[in-house]
């Protein structure tokens, strides 16, 4: 019997310092399942990016008049879901023949119902004016809406070479 | 007494029109003394940028582990209060002699406890090898901590010429 409370006891003491451990290792109170589906909203984005596909791409962002969007061709940015959404992408997928963009986060903030993603792009693509190659600082905004995360600001400029 | 009712009514017709104008005027359901502060809260950015005051920089930046700083400078971006805030600022004041920088802000969102501010930011200079001039895209995000509204990331990058 006492070895049994002891065993007991030894499990409790385990599962309360897994417990700490998982709280210490993130970095503010954010859900770990808001964080998986942000991780998730913001890979569909380059999915969409990389597959040239307007249906998948308005798919990923919020209906929204104050969405924004900051592209590395851009010389004066895109707001709202018209001009930043529904017009871009289609003329943006008729520029590139071919595009390829990865995403390497470096932080995925979730707090409420917005959260952010930072990092790095590297993009590869075809225009008709020949190959492009170019890496850019990036910023990826998310409001929640009911059960979903969607995009409502992304900001890619060029790191200088 | 018709006439006093009628009054009313008008009135309370007139209050609910005002009501739903102002609901209509903001994109979101926002409070509006949460944007007022986080305008000032990047206005105070500006402020300590033009003024190059490391004391007023450190006081307008979280300290937290995932604060991330993207200036037009940077070939790799900053992470963490330490690298992003504390060490870079003094070098950067270091490094320009002068510099001027204003902000107009296109959006300024705020929804809970986050806030993201984008537009555009025009900058001015001097440094060891001359003056120096720039117009950037920029997206800066806060979180309010009690009553505070503090940068969490600052996306500042060049706008191509």
């Amino acid at each position: 019997m006492l070895r049994r409370n002891l065993l007991a006891t030894v499990a409790t003491l385990a599962a309360t310092a897994t417990g700490l451990m998982a709280f210490a290792g993130s970095a503010s109170a954010q859900p770990a399942a808001d964080v998986e589906a942000v991780r998730a909203a913001n890979a569909a984005f380059y999915v969409a990016l990389s597959a040239r596909d307007v249906k998948k791409m308005e798919a990923v962002w919020a209906n929204k008049p104050y969405v924004v969007n900051m592209g590395p061709r851009m010389k004066t940015f895109a707001v709202g879901h018209d001009e930043a959404v529904a017009k871009w992408w289609p003329a943006a997928f008729e520029f590139f023949q071919e595009l390829n963009v990865t995403m390497t986060p470096s932080q995925v903030q979730a707090n409420g119902k917005v959260a952010w993603v930072v990092g790095n792009e590297s993009a590869t693509g075809v225009t008709k004016n020949g190959p492009v190659k170019f890496t850019t600082f990036v910023t990826n905004i998310f409001e929640k809406e009911g059960d979903r995360w969607l995009m409502v600001s992304h900001h890619a400029q060029p790191i200088p070479q």
